[in-house]
């Protein structure tokens, strides 16, 4: 199956799992990936795959997602399950790519999986995705502008301006941090510092 | 030699390590964790020791301190030195009071050992000496007055205001997070929930 035949395929399936709403709100991203893929130098037809399934579990019922995450048994997944449901998604996510789409490059699938809270050490195409995921045209959220300005330059400055408004979000609103979110913006802060220091 | 004797020996012994700024602080750490000892029911000799030497190594050479945690080698200690070296004088401080004061009660030396990043499921001694030094007298700092107006009633909402406002601290001047703060805050927070359910 060639790249078209393949976006074809898990567009049709990823657009029966969701809500009109959120299946406008993947396109978006699938778009914005793109754009940013170019910008950046990611792998566009990479980006475009994890974008398409990025939120593709996000409407399964809890339990299902719960048990994808449990029979996958990845530590960071099986951690995630202490922390609000909303995180689940991301792994059962990764877990649906792999088994009922048969997707096997790594890169797409973490890409999926650490859509939501990021890690140390994210990649280029991860960056991509998580951003977009933030950003795409339908997303309107306090602040949301000065992070598209800042990913007009730099993906990991609007990354971290992303992360730091879901803290102080979660902290408004009384709601537990998820810790790979800190390690994160830590990771994202550092990289920038020491760019600057280079500069 | 009875508590009044080691109060008097470890005062002496204290205010030489420190500047006066900082000797005045430490006794409204100490006043402040024997009157918050009194209202909620901790041990108010012991949260006098540890508030004697929550700081006896915050003057200390940075040096001097990374030494003391690798001599030591708990693993928390350890870790905190990849975070700010303001986290080491905790562990530091713990490390002092045990081996140059002779203090084994180990309620002590984590009160001391986490009165800067808490912990989940810190103890009640923990609770008071980690506000205290948030709130003794002689701090100024925007939103002190919420949490000692929130120290009237509740340790924990006072304690998470104030983690909190760390945070948000944190991210305002562009510095990494201490994930160990991160965990604290949640960690009351789920106390938190719990008794209001509860109630």
């Amino acid at each position: 199956m060639n790249h078209k035949e393949l976006v074809s395929r898990l567009m049709a399936s990823v657009e029966r799992q969701m809500p009109a709403k959120r299946w406008k709100h993947t396109l978006g991203v699938v778009s914005c990936s793109k754009s940013l893929a170019a910008s950046f130098g990611a792998d566009a037809e990479k980006a475009e795959i994890a974008a398409i399934l990025h939120d593709v579990a996000k409407f399964w019922p809890v339990e299902r997602q719960r048990e994808a995450i449990l029979h996958e048994g990845a530590e960071v997944a099986l951690g995630a399950l202490d922390y609000d449901k909303d995180l689940w998604h991301a792994h059962a996510g990764a877990y649906a790519a792999k088994r009922e789409y048969g997707i096997e490059d790594t890169e797409i699938l973490d890409a999926i999986r650490y859509h939501t809270s990021g890690r140390a050490g994210m990649t280029l195409l991860e960056k991509v995705v998580c951003l977009a995921d933030y950003i795409e045209p339908g997303r309107d959220f306090p602040g949301v502008e000065d992070i598209r300005r800042l990913a007009e330059k730099s993906l990991e400055k609007a990354l971290l301006a992303a992360f730091d408004g879901t803290i102080v979000s979660l902290l408004r609103k009384r709601k537990r941090i998820y810790p790979l979110t800190v390690y994160t913006r830590n990771d994202l802060l550092e990289t920038i510092i020491a760019r600057e220091a280079e500069e």
